[in-house]
């Protein structure tokens, strides 16, 4: 039994990640005890494995080492245990990373009763769906009648997060990098306009989309269209602060946003980030809900499914180049039969 | 009777306002049904004096007109009322700005009950003292043990929102704009440390008088202060977007702070402006603490009066240029022996 794996070779601060990647296959290890070693079925592509890539890694959690796996969260199932919590067959979410076998501590793994189909557990009934949840409801806070824009609308947390303002009643703009994006977003999700990023400057357009203002923007992106968002927000409106996708391949990450904080301070506006690891307590409160509009038919979910390890590093770089409709997800192997 | 005024003759958007206003002289106007006539006071100096004579005032309340009085609150003494709400003598707040005699509407004035020192009810007991309570206490939640940082923290709302933290247990660091204000916030007022802005970049200073990080920064400036905030701020950090004052007389007043969205979102900070006028059903709330804590001997306020209606335009510049120490008062006229 063989373990592929990419591992780290050196840290990166940018997008392009081919080079700070290898390709290995070494021996699985064999779990002690207390440990438990599982099978990567499911891998979720998040903008977080490169930001854990970084000689500099954010706060809430410490980076990759050389030479170990690319960090990645994961649906495994269990092959070997030796904790009594777990037996062969479960499926757990881990950390597995970039490779087909890990060997984590019982602690570190939770286990799932799949709701169905199992890459809803990296979609809805994962981070995306607790992200957009928390931001959303927590710091958005929306209103019937309000108006909210979401950038990357088209991404795993943005398609979330404006379906559930269309559920609150809200007018719901999107932002994305394509007009089949867009289209999609009008006509399959129910957004009220989705403007695409890639036709120009966005605030004009954003203008016209939001005749009323914004009250929620749920920022996935940074630049231009927080640009825009502060610009054109209501007094006591609320920015979410998620994710800065236009920034990891931007010239100068840096530029600074017009208008902070003097339209923060004049327009009463609030500005506030989160970090989805503090609210992991809250999953059943969010994914009750979350299911529930699923069963109503309020939100409609897309996986972006990607297959074989192998293309992992091309599954990363391709989100940042935005080819992703919904939630990508790198499929590694199936299920045994049980 | 004379009415001694200064009114606007052109708007502006920067400090320099000599240019703008001119001192005239007038028959002083007679009070319709309903109407007060009352004399001035005092009048308070505020940076909002400046942005009401904007040709783009803030959304919050409609700029002054071309040829009316320059607008301020005052503390104003009724001379003669056509409101049975009111009768000479009485002690009034009013929105008289920049002149010896003012008419109202009674609706629009409100009685006083003095709580000692006139000047008081414009700073502790008026929107300086509001400002800095709600913005602290709503925004800024400090808990004992934190580090609170407040920049422009010998100005009128500074001094209290310093005090305000140290009573709540925080280590509390003020920036100004000379030593004499630093030693004055230091050995007067209980601050634990104070950085003098002119001294340099602000950052290294700053990390130096804040070893365990900033979780409150109450911002009243913008700019380096600010900057600095956002790269020192702990996770989960409050930044209370209160003012500007650094912007009003900066070369490019939209330079933007790096870091932002990165780093609101990296460590889940919150940002957030508050518009005082929201909060004036709130006066007995704030301004019951803070006379307790007067009582107490636990908060101390010097105000900083200029003497003479003549020179309103010169004690506005001065509070730009940083001249006060304390909340800025123009005292126009005694109460007359009652």
């Amino acid at each position: 039994m063989k373990n592929r794996r990419y591992v780290l070779v050196q840290h990166t601060d940018r997008a392009p990640i081919a080079d700070c990647v290898e390709w290995r296959t070494e021996t699985v290890a064999q779990p002690g005890p207390g440990e438990v070693l599982t099978r990567t079925l499911l891998l979720s592509v998040d903008p977080a494995n490169r930001g854990w890539m970084s000689s500099n890694p954010p706060s809430y959690m410490k980076g990759v080492a050389i030479g170990e796996a690319v960090r990645a969260i994961s649906i495994d199932e269990v092959v070997k245990s030796n904790d009594p919590e777990f037996a062969a067959g479960d499926i757990v979410e881990a950390m597995s990373g970039w490779q087909d076998y890990a060997v984590a501590p019982g602690h570190a793994l939770r286990k799932i009763e799949p709701r169905g189909d199992l890459a809803l557990e990296l979609s809805l009934y994962g981070l995306s769906g607790l992200t957009a949840y928390i931001g959303l409801m927590d710091i958005g806070r929306p209103k019937p009648g309000e108006t909210l824009f979401v950038s990357a609308a088209a991404g795993s947390v943005g398609t979330i997060v404006g379906q559930l303002g269309k559920a609150g009643g809200c007018r719901v703009v999107g932002s994305a990098g394509s007009d089949a994006k867009c289209r999609w977003l009008v006509e399959e999700l129910g957004f009220d306009a989705a403007i695409n990023y890639k036709d120009g400057p966005m605030r004009k357009r954003l203008r016209e989309a939001c005749p009323a203002g914004i009250d929620i923007y749920f920022d996935n992106t940074g630049g231009d269209a927080l640009q825009s968002a502060v610009l054109l927000g209501n007094e006591r409106a609320r920015i979410v602060s998620c994710g800065l996708v236009s920034r990891w391949t931007a010239e100068n990450p840096d530029q600074g946003i017009k208008g902070i904080p003097g339209l923060i301070a004049m327009k009463s506006m609030l500005m506030q980030g989160f970090i989805v690891f503090d609210n992991l307590h809250r999953r059943n409160e969010a994914f009750g809900l979350l299911s529930r509009l699923v069963a109503d038919g309020r939100l409609e979910v897309r996986d972006d499914i990607v297959e074989g390890l192998e293309n992992a590093p091309k599954a990363l770089t391709g989100l940042f180049a935005g080819e992703n409709m919904g939630k990508r997800i790198l499929k590694v192997a199936e299920r045994s039969a049980s």
